[in-house]
């Protein structure tokens, strides 16, 4: 259990006297993720993430080099978990409106199950080079699902009226929307696979009963 | 035309020089919006505003009497395009899916028309009373959409695997995240029409040919 903070220290009035420094890579990056989605990455200091963590900065910099190098890693681990749904067996093989459908559900899924990362992920806007690069691998994947969409229009699959690019950024939309509203449950599994089949559902044959 | 600012002021040494305060409350709250909506509004000071407006602090207190009364102003201005949607002729007579599909039309259109405004809207999280009084607002537009949407199911014309509630919620996810990446060009109506029929295929019939 970390001490009492000492009442007025002068050099860190607000600051949690720093505990015993029990963190794994994984478990500090929790908790700077939730911090930088909470002030904004630009708004976070060494010294929110040390208060957060109850943590001295000292320690941090034992872990990690700097603020970027977390967000990083945080991007890193959106990303990875993103791209992994690209090279899936089902977004590979079959009719591209059956690969588009299988991303698009995974997506939804990753999204949740990665929450605040890929929350992270999408407020990014592109100051730092940590940031440019994101946002440059988000339209990378972004890219790549337009292709699918694209490659199912022409496979005749997908409704003629409808602008391959702008129906990309629209179920982006939709998909993306969902880290506004979504808060993940204890035994939250069903819950997820209810919110990502509503969200194919939606996109691949709308609300209207046919 | 303002003068020239006076290099090296030491009162406020990045301030142009206040111009003359030729502004109707109208462009003067489209210049406040374009800044709450660039620096955050928590993160806007009068001092901001007064430079970007080219107009001194107490030019602009002619016209407003606080940064929250401009917030006000601004978001009225969102909400009541949006309200005014649901008195519409076509939004109150016909089956409930004709009334929805007019609704979710017109809300892409004024979100577009009104872009700046209803970023803003869309934006704000609720520390001042001004904030939470945005929210609860939003919060009843979308229960009176989420409400046609039941009536909708009721009358038999939404698929039966949709709950009302996440359709909601998805639907004006699909909407809203148009303000990431909609800027008007002039003569941009045209567009308009085609991004809100786009909206509309893709919420009510979906991606796939039937």
């Amino acid at each position: 259990m970390p001490a009492k903070p000492s009442a007025g220290s002068p050099a860190k009035p607000s600051a949690k006297s720093p505990g015993r420094d029990t963190y794994t890579p994984e478990s500090l990056l929790a908790v700077a993720v939730e911090v930088f989605n909470e002030r904004g990455y630009d708004g976070t200091s060494m010294e929110h993430l040390s208060r957060a963590a109850g943590i001295s900065k000292s320690s941090i910099y034992h872990h990690v080099r700097s603020k970027e190098e977390l967000l990083r890693r945080a991007i890193a681990r959106a990303l990875d978990g993103l791209f992994a749904i690209l090279d899936e067996p089902d977004a590979g093989r079959g009719r591209a409106i059956e690969r588009l459908e299988h991303v698009t559900r995974r997506t939804a899924e990753v999204l949740m199950a990665e929450l605040p990362y890929v929350t992270l992920l999408l407020r990014v806007r592109g100051n730092t080079r940590t940031e440019r690069w994101a946002m440059e691998r988000r339209r990378e994947f972004d890219h790549r699902v337009a292709g699918l969409l694209k490659a199912a229009a022409a496979e005749g699959d997908i409704r003629s009226d409808l602008d391959a690019r702008l129906a990309t950024r629209l179920l982006f939309g939709m998909i993306n929307s969902i880290v506004e509203w979504y808060r993940p449950q204890p035994g939250d599994a069903e819950d997820r696979e209810r919110v990502a089949d509503a969200v194919v559902r939606l996109a691949f044959e709308g609300l209207r009963k046919q």
